[in-house]
């Protein structure tokens, strides 16, 4: 995420919402389904949701589709790359429990191997939760296959509020 | 670019062109232009174009777009990681001379400031062209301003033909 | 390890030494100090020592050397860079069950907080073992802390034999 | 540099000196290498050395030296990591034009060919300064020679005095 959330745009409905969601004592997977749906529409329209969430971690789905295989059937990297980005903001979420503005200040990525046309699963957990940084990292997956596709890291940066 | 760009897929009417162009001398922009619209078709529909190209080095333009803005109008990381990504890649070709296949291996990327809602520009450079991989560097621009809101560094692996 | 452990200088004790364990069917912490012993005296000097190891992971130790710390009384960064090498490389030859010749690619490390000056633990583990490229990550603690002060990926090439 | 150059140590020498020089109007090279000798002993040790200043650039020597060489008379990895540290911290002083306490907040490094056993040439340049952030690139050659060693990117935090 590298802008916040919240959109200083006077809208209301969201702001509403996102406010109300704030605060819940924990956040949970379809919060953050929720958060996508509004807060990152491009996101959850590529069909990413929410498997599971802990306390610093967040696994991560995402479908198939023809917008983002290159010829040959494999997944882009740019796509890897949006996939691991959200997940380590939903695992800045998790962490602090409820949401918090945050922007990617860096993120570093190693494609390991060839994703074959199948869905991905990210798996991001926090390192460190600083009081003005977030550390992370996530390691993504092909649906059903142990060997990973793609790594990265990054740090979130949390603005005072 | 993270997989092959000529598709192993029996499409020969790319596999023809792609050869034609593979027989040319020097790589223009519009030879990259041409090779986006045909092997990277979701580059071309995002409006990337190539502005010029040196021996090892390519400028790369892209417009604003609703699909890649976030709340409060500013472009997404992924967005610009994805310019990023394009852009190497071509300045790759440019230092070849001709279209090889090449995928990325990693890349690092920094977001230096948040970009305002207007085109990016591009600017890749090769650092080194080796026999297998070739590293090189990315400074993306907001339209008009001087000061870089982000900048990659990323290595792309040529597998040996 | 940026070069061959094994020397190309006639250093036949070195290379019979190293002969010899490349035959050991499974490559032990001693295994291991010895190697850094003869191959990387400087971190052998530095009190690098291995703490325990598995099959893909191992944990170095390293304690507080004058020379290695800044005013103020915290371990520099290049320090940290040093062990998180060595320790990534160490996991590469613990997966691989024996000496392997590999060179760091590239690197990327994050640091996370101050470290006191205490000794410090490193745990590496390899994230992929690809057929030329290792790839993997190494968490760097404070001794007796679970807040990790550095966190470190890296990639090595290992040059086919 | 990791770590704040200024020793909250109660060591008024360096203190006082430290002070004078902040108080000069242009930081120049003959400004950096007493600074290393002084805040970073270990670097000038090494023989790091100051070749050339601009406004946010620096280039910086190294020499070779028994105690950096792998077992094949190559610069190990660390060695030119800890030469690129130095260096992006002598650009960010360069372009603050005094000493300012900045911490290495992280720092990427590829490996781009086996250096040679000759002295190493450092050129770190400033991309962008922000407020609380300063991040550049480091180029790092073998003396005398076109094609470079390595590369690296990095980020220093600046703290608010």
């Amino acid at each position: 995420m590298t802008d916040d959330v919240q959109a200083p745009n006077g809208d209301t409905s969201t702001g509403d919402m996102l406010a109300a969601m704030g605060k819940a004592a924990v956040f949970t997977p379809a919060d953050f389904d929720r958060l996508l749906e509004t807060g990152l529409p491009q996101a959850h329209r590529a069909g990413i949701r929410t498997r599971e969430m802990g306390h610093g971690s967040i696994t991560l789905t995402m479908p198939v589709s023809e917008d983002f295989l290159r010829p040959g059937g494999t997944v882009s990297g740019p796509t890897m790359f949006a996939l691991a980005d959200v997940a380590l903001y939903g695992a800045v979420l998790s962490r602090a429990g409820h949401i918090v503005l945050a922007v990617t200040s860096n993120m570093t990525i190693t494609f390991l191997r060839r994703p074959p046309a199948r869905p991905l699963v990210a798996h991001a957990r926090i390192v460190r939760m600083g009081r003005s940084l977030a550390y992370g990292e996530v390691t993504l997956y092909s649906e059903g296959e142990d060997d990973p596709v793609a790594h990265a890291t990054g740090t979130y940066a949390i603005p005072r509020g």
